[in-house]
């Protein structure tokens, strides 16, 4: 089987397309690697690339997009919405087929000690890759952003696991790390009353009880005259799609409410859907081998 | 996107190992062409090939085949079950992705007029490139089988598309057409009663009043204690996986029969699935470009 790795970098610069082409530019020049989307916000001042490899292939394009990204981005200038805490911010590296979990742990812990030898950049690892618990969430280690991280570094709490004990002054510091792939899927809700999407996110998420891997709010979508519950899947073969909706249409029920329908929001392994197909065309002794499109993906 | 046609022919040799592997080797001695599967049958005496490429390649492959299948097979000392007229029996285009059902039955007309004249083995277009009505379904076109060919051949109405109005003496003749993928699928029920299978497969197939492009008969699993409704989908998309499936459900309740589970008998695509999957999950502006696996295929 085909090793493919996703990376999903996000870059602070939403804004620049000469910029963001060159950069786009510098992860297809790296042999073997597929460049699937790119998407930029100007508000948010950011852009997130995302592209496919075996490991080798992925680490010479993060290498590659780093090189232009600190020719490119000083943070010192930069404004934008979204927390950052480093020209290229965060570094994730997905496993898609015929890699684990742990192989992507290991890739970010070479390409962090490349990125810190090569550019001089302060690299931490989070999620799957963290070297300690209170750096296992993103939010965590960012906090402070940019102009608040000389004086964050000085706690040895908030040592770099790579590099040099100070950021970089113009590209600041980077998140790299291993995590399953996120799917970003939302359920609307037949209603204009966000409290109950709210009660409804409460009731599906980690935090509150919920499921394990649902991260969830409620978000008025006030142009369709309705509420939805925002779903971040961050492990969806072990928390699948469909025990999710299922669940957000009993608790709807206990309303009164019905469901409108549900989205995925950009990308989504196609295995997903096949666990959702399976498990409501309740199919026995399914494998994916059994697609013919997963065979022509094998080599 | 890529060009993928598959093509599905079965030839009449299901027992020599030494020739089966040889007619393998011939089809993937085809540049572009990827052989995914060979099914033998020793009791039926025949072997399914499944194959894909474009429409070059795969032209590429079937001739070759046939200069194998042709050096291999003799119908003259045949026998097997399953009925057969030819030492390649039947020749099916399948449009998978990049490809439409149209183009498929232009590339049937080519193969067909290439084996015609390379071989001098009488073709018949079957399916979506039959010539006439009543030449469509294959059962037809192969009644009176290898042995009473030369007979048939005298009626006007079973004069071959191409290639001499005589079978070839040890290879007979062949059916080469276009046809949609179709989706071996079974349902399963939760009783012992083959009759209630018999009802429903007569509810669902469209030779009794049933959905247009589902084939059904009702099989006894007396291995399991279970009843079947062995089902043929012969067009996924018109007639999608789901919409069979809950019917068969509905049906089922009617008598008082739980479903045991589904099964998909070989290989589907995977927008089949994908169906079902949008379906039961209600998913809006659902497109496979977003899935991961999809972009991946594409170049």
């Amino acid at each position: 089987m085909r090793t493919i790795i996703e990376c999903v970098p996000n870059v602070s610069e939403g804004r620049d397309r000469a910029a963001i082409d060159a950069m786009a530019a510098a992860v297809r020049s790296a042999p073997g690697v597929r460049l699937l989307d790119v998407s930029s916000d100007g508000a948010h001042n950011r852009s997130v690339l995302s592209f496919v490899g075996d490991a080798a292939a992925v680490k010479v394009a993060v290498l590659s997009l780093f090189r232009e990204a600190l020719a490119r981005i000083d943070l010192r200038a930069h404004r934008g919405e979204h927390p950052r805490m480093g020209a290229v911010d965060v570094v994730p590296f997905i496993p898609v087929q015929g890699s684990s979990l742990e192989e992507c742990v290991a890739l970010s812990r070479d390409v962090g000690s490349a990125i810190a030898s090569e550019f001089g950049v302060p690299v931490y690892l989070y999620e799957d890759s963290a070297s300690a618990e209170h750096r296992r969430n993103l939010a965590e280690v960012r906090k402070g952003q940019f102009e608040g991280f000389a004086e964050k570094m000085k706690d040895p709490r908030w040592a770099p696991d790579f590099g040099p004990p100070a950021p970089h002054p113009a590209a600041g510091a980077v998140a790299v790390g291993a995590r399953p792939f996120l799917i970003a899927y939302n359920v609307n809700l037949a209603t204009k009353d966000l409290s109950i999407a709210d009660r409804i996110a409460k009731a599906i998420r980690h935090l509150s009880g919920g499921f394990r891997y649902v991260k969830a709010m409620g978000v008025d979508l006030a142009d369709r005259g309705l509420v939805q519950v925002s779903i971040n899947m961050t492990n969806f073969r072990k928390t699948p799609l469909h025990r999710v909706f299922e669940c957000v249409r009993s608790e709807a029920e206990r309303h009164g409410v019905a469901i409108v329908g549900s989205e995925i929001v950009g990308l989504t392994p196609a295995d997903a859907l096949f666990a959702a197909a399976e498990h409501y065309l309740r199919l026995e002794r399914f494998t994916p081998e059994q697609v013919l499109e997963t065979k022509l993906l094998q080599e």
